[in-house]
C-alpha cells in the first residue's frame, strides 16, 4: 500500500485571518473544517483551530495506531494557537481550552461526538474561574468536560452522571446546574471523577495532552458506531471516506446575559422566504440548545437583546450566502458581546423551500437557471407531491417496514380487497392491510388510501402497483402479524382489529396507530417555473408507465410526453374481463379459444381508444399479453370450484388446467411473446383491439402513435414471427376502416440474449424500450420474489451497494444495456431507445440512460415531476457546465 | 435480391467422357450429380444425362416458377444427349428414356422422390419393344412408369394401382408382374392410365417434354414434403439447400439374364473388412431391391454369374475408392452384360468399421493419421461405447421418447427406488419407471439398467443423472401413463405391470415390450490406435465430471485428464448424509448447524480422499454446494413427520422451515455462493474436508491437485469473501497438518453478470469453469425445467434451430463466453478456462471451446471418448489442414 501521507500534511491550521485548508477541501477536511477554515480565509471571526484530515481516520481504524508525524504536526499546529491566542494549553493562568469536533465529507448530523471545554483539570479551572470572574461558571464546565469526556472516550452512560447530578440539585433545592453553589459543583466533579476512576480503573486523565490524544481517537473511533454505519448504509455513504477532527479554541457562550449561542439560516429553511431564520440561547453552551433542557428564543428577540452582534450576524450570513452561492446553515456563539461563527454549511431544505429558493436566486442573478435546476434534489419533489405527517404531531409508532411507496396516509385498517372496495366505494378512508398482496386485490388497492403488507420487498406486487398509483405503502413490515381471518394485527403484544384507525409514512417505511395530521402537498408556481426550465433543458424524453385511461390522464398531468408502458395484462384482473380471461385460458380448442377472446377484444378496445384520447398523438407503447397464464387462475380449490361452475366446465378439466400451467420457475417459463407464439391468435386479437382503437380515435381527428411491443424477446425469430402477425392484422384493420395510422412495431430488451444479439433484433424492431427489471433478474440470476432471503443482508455486509432493482447495476446490467444500444444502433440508426420499469425513475439510472443516450425513460405517474428533473440534472451533468454534486447536498 | 443465375450455368451436362461438373460441386449438382460428373470424367461407364442446379430448386419453391433460360438450357442438353446415345426423346423408333432422379449435396436416402423410364408413351413404348425384342419388357416398364408418375406427380396413393395389379395377376394366375401375358400388361397400362385421367380430371401425359416438366418440378416439391422437413429437422441440414435433379439415360437391368442390378461398398460397411461387399438382384430394376419384392443374392454370386462385369465392377471400386480416398457406396446396373454406375458416394459404417477403415487406410497409405481421426463420426463411438439392439431383432414397439442417455438394456419393470435397489442389489436387471425422478431416486437409478419417465425433456433429472451414470435412458415418453401407486404402465390401450420384462434403446428413444437380444460394445485395437493419434493432436484435455471415486475412476479408464466438475451435493443423498443434511438445514442456530455439519465432515473427507487418489494428481474441481437447501427436504408431509421424529424436532417446526425454504423461482434463488455466504460454516466444512483429504493422500506419497470452485457467482465482492473463507480454512489445515498442498481457487461462470465483469472476477479467482447449463437458462430467461411448454414447438417450426441446452447457442451464449474469455485473461494471461455441464460432452459445442481457446472441457465418463475425438476434429478444423466436413458425412 502507498503511503497516503507521502504529500499531504495531516494537520492544517487556520486563524488569524489565514488557513491552510479551503472550502474545497471537503474530502480531507471535512464540511465543518473546510468552512472554518474557509470563513478563516474571508475574514470572519472564528476562534482559531486546526483539523486532522480525514485520511488520518482511515489509517487510525484500519491499525489502531496514529501515522508517524501526527503528533508532531499537532504539537506544532498548538503552539500556532497558544502563538494566536495568547492562551497556555495546560496554562494555570489563561489557560486554552479546546471542542474537539467530528465533522466528515458529508454532513452526518448527530451521528458522531463532540467533546467541549478539553484541557480543564484540577489546576486549569481555576484559570478559567479568574478569567470569567465566574468561578461557578468555571466548574460547571469541568462538570460538563468530564461527563463528556467519559461518555465519549470511555463509552459510560450518560446515565450514571444523571443520577448523582440530580441528587446534588435536589439537595441544594437547585432548578438548573447553573444555580449550584460553588462548593456543591466542586463535589460533583470530584465525585465524577470517582465514578470514572471506578468504571475504567484508572484516574481521570488530568493531563491536557493525554485528554486531547483521547478525544481524538474517541472521534475517529465514532466513525464506526452502529448508528453511524446504519446511516451510511441509509445514505449511500461510502465507509471509506472517514471523519476529520476539528480541534477549535473554546469560546464561552454561557459567560453571563451578554453572551449566547445559536443557529440561523440565511432564509427560511421550511418555506424559503428571504429573511434571517433561526434560534438563540442566551447564556448558554451549544449543548444547552440540543438538550432541549431551556427553550431558545427566536433570533428576531437577539436583535433587540444585543443589537451589534446581531447586525453583525446579518452581516456575516449575507457575506456567507452571496461567497456559496447558496443558503447557509450556521452555528455561532457570542462571548461577551463578541460574536463567533462556529460553523457554516450549505441548508438543508423542505422541498418547497428548495424550490421557492432556487427560483429567487435565479431572480436576484446569484445563479443561472442551470444551476437552480442542478440544486433540487430530487427528495425536494417527493416532499413537494406527496402528503406528509405533520413535523409537529404526536405519534404512537407501531412498526417499521419499507419505505415502498411515498406520502403518507390515514385510514381504517380492512383485511381484505373486498372490505376495502366496499367502505372505500362509500368513500371512507381506508387502508388495505395483507400479508402480501396478489393481482386479486387490485380493486381493493384502488379503493384504498394506502397499503401495508407484512411481507414482500420493495418490488414486492403491493410495492409496485401502489408506485404505480402513488399512493402510500410500507411493505414487509415483518414486525407485523396479519391474521387476515381473525381480522387482527399483532405487533409488540399490541393488537389492532378491522375498523381501527393507522397512518401510515410510505416515504419512511413507518407505521403509526390512530390518525394523524397531514400536510397536504403543494405545488406552486416556483415548481412550475424550474420544471419549465428542466423541460428546456433535457433531451431525453419522459414517459409514464399507465394501464388505464385514468393513468394515462394523471401522467399527462404530471408531464409525460407519452406512455413508454402499458401493460395490457392488468386490463385483464376486473370482473368481467378477469373470467373472460380465464375462460381463454381453460378453453380445449383453438375455436372455443376465439370465442372467448372475441369478449375480451371491445373491453380492450375500449380501454386503447380511451388511452390514445388521452394522450392526445404523444407515442403509447403497448406491450402484448407478457404474464404466464397460470397467474389469472384462482388459487384456492374453493375457487377453482366456482370458475368450473360459471364457465361450465368440470372442475377436474380445470385441475388438469392449473397442473399442466404449474411451472418450476415461472419466471423463466412460458410468458412473454412465447404466449404469443404458442397462441397466435392472443396476439392477433390484441394487435386488432390495438389498430381497431386508433382508427376510431383517428377517424374522429385525434392523433394516435401506437408502438407495439413484442415482451421477453430472445431471438429475432420470435420477434419477427410475431411483427408480421401483428402487420397482417393491421393491415387487415386498415382495409376495413379505409384508413392508415402510423405505428411501430419494436420490443422489450429484458433477456440478455436479446441484448446480446441487439443487432439482428434492430434489423426487424423499430424500437427497444429495457426491461430493466428482468433484464436485472437474469443477469444476475436473481428472482425479485425470492431475494429477500439473502439480498438484505448483501446490502447490510456491503457486497452490493444498492439494490439492483431500485439503482440499475450499471457495471453488470448497465454494460448489457450500453452494448445492446451500440449494437442497436449499428444496425437501425434512428433505432428508438427508452427505459421502462421501475428504474424509469430512480435518479441515478436515469443519469445512466443519459450517458447511452436514451430517447426517453418512461415511470410511473408519480415519479414524472422526478424523472424530468433527474433527466435535466443528467444532462447538465454531462455538459459538464454545472457541478451534479452541489445537488446532492 | 441478387440474380443467383447470373453467373453460373442451370444445367450440367455429363456423357462421353466429359462433363461440365466436378465432385467439388456438390452444393449445385447434389452429391448423386457431382458422383456422376466425377465419374463420368474418370472415364467410368456411366449413361450419360444431365443435372439442374439445387439453387433452381430454392428458386422454384420461393416463385413457383422456372428461372428465365432453364427451358433452353435443358432443350440444349436434351439435344447433346441424343446426339451422345444416337436416340430420341419422344422418337419412335429408338427412343431415348430417362430417369429423374433428386440428390441433394447432403445424402437424405429415401426422402426425396424418383422417377424412371420417363418418356415412353403409347409411341414410344413399340420403340422399346423393338430394341430389346422384348413387348412385355417395354409395356412392364410402361406400366410401371404410369404408376411412378402418378405416385410422384400427382401424389396419387399406390393402393389405387396395386388394386388393379392384383386383380390382373389373379385373373392371369401370374405371380409376378412380368408373368403377366402381354396384353394383360396393355390392359392395364390403360386402366392405370384411366384412373390418373379420373384422378387428375385431364388425361395421362403422352407428351414426353409434358412428362420431362412435370417430374422436374415433382422432384423440387418433394424438397418439402412432411418426412423430409422432419429428416432435415433431425440432422440439422438447412431448408435453404435444396435439391439439385439429375436426368440420366435409362440403363435397363430387366433385359434378361444378362442384365440385373445392385449396390456395393468397397469394403465392408459394418466391420469395416477389406472386400468388396454388396448385393445383386439379376433382371431387375433398381426399384425391385427397394420393394423388397425379391432376395438379392450376395455380390459374389455376381462373379459366378457374370465374371466380365463383376472383374469391371471390382476394378470401378478401387479405383473410385482411390480416387476419392475413402470407401464408396455404389448403384450399378448390368445392361445386357455391359456395365454402368449409377451413382457413387462417401459409404455410411457402423462405428466399429469407421475406426478400423480409418487405420487401415492410414496403413495403407491412403490417408494421414489426421485426416483419419477427422473422418470419425461422433455417433461411431457413441455405437461402439453403448450396448444396441441386434439389428435381426424382431421388437414390439410400445412407445417413443427423447433419446436421453445412449446405449440399450433389458430389464424388468420396477416404479419405486427402493424396489428397484432392492432387486438391483440382488443382480437382478431391473429398469427403473416413473412419472419423472428426483434426488430421491438416485440409489433406484444406480441399481437399474436403465431408465424410462413419461415426463422431462433431455436435461431432466433422469436424463442428466443416467448421462452421468452412462445408463439407458429414454425420457419424455409421453404415449405412456406411469401409475406408480397401481404400478402399471398404460400405452396405447396395453398394460405392463410390475415384473415385466421390457427394452429400450436410449440412443434412439424407443421402448419395446419382452427382452430383445442385446450386442455388447468392442473396443479394439483400432479404437486405442485412433484414439491415440486423436489425443496427440488435441491441445484441450478432457476432464470428466465425477461425484464418487467409482465415477472418477471410470473416468480415468476413459481418458480423462482430471475432474472438471465435482458435485459435492451429490454426495449428500445418500442414506446417513441426507439425514445429516436435514439436520444442518433444520437447525435453529449456528450451534445446532455446526454440530450438523461435523457429522457430514468426515463423510465428505473420505469421498475425496479417494476421488483424489483416483485422479492419481490430475487436478479435480471441486464445487462447494450449490443447489437450494429444500431440494434436500421430504416432498410429503407423511416424510416431514417421520423426520421430525427423527431428528426430534417438533413438525412445526420442520413445516416452517419448509415454508421458509419455499421460492417462486428456485432457480433464481437462494443457492449457489449466496448459500457460503448466509450459512459461512457450511464453506468451511467443506473446504476442511477438501484439505484433509489433500494432506492426507499427499502425506502417503500421493500427488493431489485440488481446485476449489464457488458457484453461482454474480460479483467479485461474493468471491472474494468466499474465497478469503476458504483460503484461512486451507492455512489452519495446512498448520494443523504440517504440510501444504498446492491449491487453485476460481469460479463458476453460470451468470450473464458474471461473465460482463470477468475482468474484475478473474483479479481474485485463478480459473473460470463456464457452467453452460444455467447460463443457457439465464441467457435466455428459460427455465429447463419448464421449457418442455413450448421448446419442442420452438424448434420444429424453426424458431431455434437446436436445442440451447444441448448444442451450445454460439451467437448468445457463446458472445458471454468469447467476452468473458478475452475479459478474463486481459486481467490474468495464465487464467485457467474450462467448460463443465451438458454441453462439454456435444461435439459443435467443444468445436466451438477450441476456437476460444479453452483449456480443457469437462463431461460425464461415458462422453469423455467423443470430447477426445471432437476437440481433436475441432483442432484439425482450426489448423485447416483437415477439412472437418468430411466428418460429418
Amino acid at each position: 500500500m502507498s503511503d497516503p501521507f507521502a504529500q499531504q500534511p495531516l494537520v492544517y491550521f487556520f486563524g488569524q485571518g489565514r488557513a491552510d485548508g479551503t472550502s474545497a477541501m471537503k474530502d480531507i477536511l471535512g464540511g465543518k473544517g473546510a468552512g472554518l477554515a474557509e470563513m478563516t480565509n474571508l475574514g470572519i471571526s472564528v476562534p482559531p483551530g486546526f483539523t486532522i484530515s480525514a485520511p488520518v481516520c482511515q489509517t487510525y481504524l484500519e491499525t489502531r495506531s496514529f501515522p508517524p508525524g501526527l503528533r508532531a504536526q499537532v504539537e506544532r499546529a498548538l503552539q500556532r494557537l497558544e502563538a494566536a491566542t495568547g492562551k497556555e494549553f495546560g496554562g494555570d493562568k489563561n489557560p486554552l481550552l479546546m471542542s474537539v469536533r467530528s465533522g466528515a465529507a458529508v454532513s452526518m448530523p448527530g451521528m458522531m461526538e463532540t467533546i467541549l471545554n478539553l484541557g480543564l483539570n484540577d489546576r486549569t479551572v481555576e484559570g478559567l474561574a479568574l478569567r470569567g470572574n465566574n468561578p461557578a461558571f468555571a466548574w460547571d464546565c469541568y462538570r460538563r468536560f468530564v461527563q463528556m469526556f467519559a461518555a465519549v472516550v470511555f463509552g459510560m452512560p450518560k446515565s450514571s452522571f444523571e443520577v448523582l447530578l440530580d441528587e446534588a440539585k435536589h439537595a441544594h433545592g437547585a432548578a438548573r446546574e447553573i444555580d449550584l453553589p460553588l462548593a456543591a459543583l466542586k463535589t460533583l466533579v470530584t465525585r465524577f471523577k470517582m465514578l470514572v476512576a471506578d468504571h475504567v480503573g484508572e484516574p481521570f486523565p488530568e493531563e491536557p495532552m493525554e485528554q486531547l490524544w483521547g478525544a481524538i481517537a474517541a472521534v475517529f473511533k465514532s466513525w464506526n458506531t452502529r448508528r453511524a454505519i446504519d446511516y451510511r448504509r441509509l445514505h449511500d455513504i461510502p465507509d471509506s471516506m472517514g471523519t476529520a477532527v476539528s480541534v477549535v479554541t473554546m469560546v464561552f457562550g454561557n459567560l453571563g446575559e451578554q453572551s449566547g449561542t445559536g443557529v440561523v439560516f440565511s432564509r427560511n429553511p421550511s418555506t424559503g422566504e428571504r429573511q434571517l431564520y433561526g434560534e438563540f440561547l442566551s447564556n448558554a453552551q451549544g449543548e444547552d440548545v440540543v438538550s432541549g433542557a431551556r427553550n431558545p428564543e427566536p433570533i428576531s428577540a437577539l436583535h433587540t437583546r444585543l443589537e451589534g452582534p446581531y447586525l453583525e450576524l446579518q452581516r456575516m450570513a449575507s457575506t456567507l450566502e452571496r461567497h456559496f452561492r447558496d443558503v447557509q446553515d450556521m452555528e455561532f456563539t457570542i462571548e461577551d458581546g463578541r460574536l463567533y461563527m462556529l460553523q457554516t454549511r450549505r441548508a438543508q431544505r423542505s422541498g418547497q423551500a428548495a424550490f421557492r429558493i432556487a427560483c429567487e436566486m435565479v431572480e436576484e442573478g446569484s445563479i443561472s437557471e442551470e444551476e437552480a435546476v442542478a440544486r433540487i434534489p430530487p427528495y425536494a419533489l417527493d416532499q413537494l407531491l406527496h402528503p406528509m405527517i405533520d413535523p409537529s404531531a404526536t405519534l404512537d409508532l407501531l412498526a417499521t417496514g419499507l419505505p415502498a411507496s411515498p406520502g403518507a396516509a390515514s385510514g381504517t385498517v380492512v383485511f381484505s380487497a373486498d372490505r376495502a372496495a366496499e367502505l372505500g366505494g362509500r368513500g371512507e378512508a381506508v387502508i388495505l392491510v395483507r400479508q402480501e398482496t396478489s393481482p386479486e386485490d387490485f380493486h381493493g388497492m384502488v379503493a384504498s388510501r394506502a397499503i401495508l403488507t407484512a411481507r414482500g420487498g420493495m418490488t414486492s406486487h403491493a410495492a409496485v402497483v401502489a408506485r404505480g398509483m402513488g399512493k402510500p405503502c410500507v411493505a414487509g413490515a415483518q414486525d407485523l402479524d396479519v391474521d387476515e381471518s381473525l381480522g387482527v394485527i399483532r405487533a409488540h403484544g399490541r393488537e389492532i382489529t378491522a375498523g381501527e384507525w393507522i397512518t401510515l409514512d410510505g416515504s419512511t417505511g413507518t407505521v403509526y396507530g390512530g390518525q394523524a395530521k397531514l400536510l397536504v402537498p403543494q405545488m406552486g408556481e416556483h415548481y412550475q417555473r424550474l420544471m419549465s426550465w428542466a423541460d428546456r433543458i433535457r433531451p431525453m424524453k419522459i414517459r409514464v408507465n399507465a394501464d388505464t385511461p385514468a393513468d394515462a390522464h394523471r401522467g399527462r398531468d404530471f408531464g409525460a410526453e407519452g406512455i413508454g408502458l402499458c401493460r395490457t395484462e392488468h386490463m385483464f384482473f376486473e370482473g368481467d374481463r378477469l373470467t373472460a380471461m380465464r375462460e381463454m385460458i381453460v378453453a380445449e380448442s383453438k375455436a372455443e379459444r376465439e370465442v372467448a377472446l372475441a369478449k375480451l377484444l371491445p373491453m380492450q378496445r375500449r380501454d386503447f381508444e380511451g388511452i390514445f384520447r388521452a394522450m392526445e398523438g404523444f407515442p403509447v407503447t403497448i406491450r402484448l399479453l407478457d404474464p404466464p397464464l397460470h397467474e389469472f387462475l384462482p388459487k384456492d380449490e374453493a375457487e377453482l370450484v366456482l370458475l368450473a361452475g360459471e364457465l361450465g366446465k368440470p372442475i377436474e378439466h380445470l385441475r388438469r388446467v392449473v397442473d399442466a400451467l404449474h411451472e418450476v420457475n415461472p419466471m423463466l417459463g412460458l410468458r412473454g411473446c412465447r404466449l404469443g407464439i404458442i397462441y397466435p391468435e392472443i396476439t392477433a386479437m390484441q394487435a386488432r383491439a390495438i389498430f381497431e382503437a386508433a382508427c376510431t380515435v383517428a377517424a374522429r381527428k385525434g392523433r394516435v402513435m401506437p408502438e407495439v411491443m413484442i415482451p421477453l424477446v430472445a431471438s429475432v425469430v420470435e420477434f419477427r414471427r410475431q411483427a408480421l402477425l401483428v402487420r397482417q392484422v393491421a393491415e387487415e384493420v386498415f382495409q376495413e376502416r379505409q384508413l392508415t395510422v402510423p405505428y411501430l412495431i419494436g420490443t422489450m430488451i429484458e433477456l440478455p440474449r436479446a441484448a446480446l444479439t441487439a443487432d439482428e433484433i434492430a434489423r426487424e424492431a423499430q424500437f427497444f424500450s429495457f426491461g430493466t427489471n428482468d433484464l436485472t433478474q437474469t443477469t444476475w440470476g436473481l428472482s425479485r420474489d425470492d431475494a429477500g432471503h439473502f439480498l438484505p443482508l448483501y446490502i447490510e455486509s456491503g457486497i452490493i451497494e444498492a439494490d439492483p432493482f431500485q439503482t440499475l447495476d450499471q457495471q453488470g446490467v448497465g454494460k448489457l444495456i450500453q452494448m445492446a444500444c451500440d449494437l442497436g444502433r449499428k444496425t437501425r440508426a434512428d433505432l428508438k431507445l427508452g427505459l421502462c420499469g421501475e428504474h424509469g425513475g430512480d435518479p441515478a439510472s436515469i443519469a445512466f440512460c443519459e450517458t447511452v443516450r436514451m430517447n426517453y425513460v418512461s415511470c410511473s405517474p408519480y415519479r414524472v415531476p422526478i424523472a424530468r428533473l433527474s433527466a435535466a440534472q443528467a444532462a447538465l451533468s454531462a455538459r459538464g457546465t454545472v457541478d451534479r454534486t452541489k445537488a446532492t447536498l
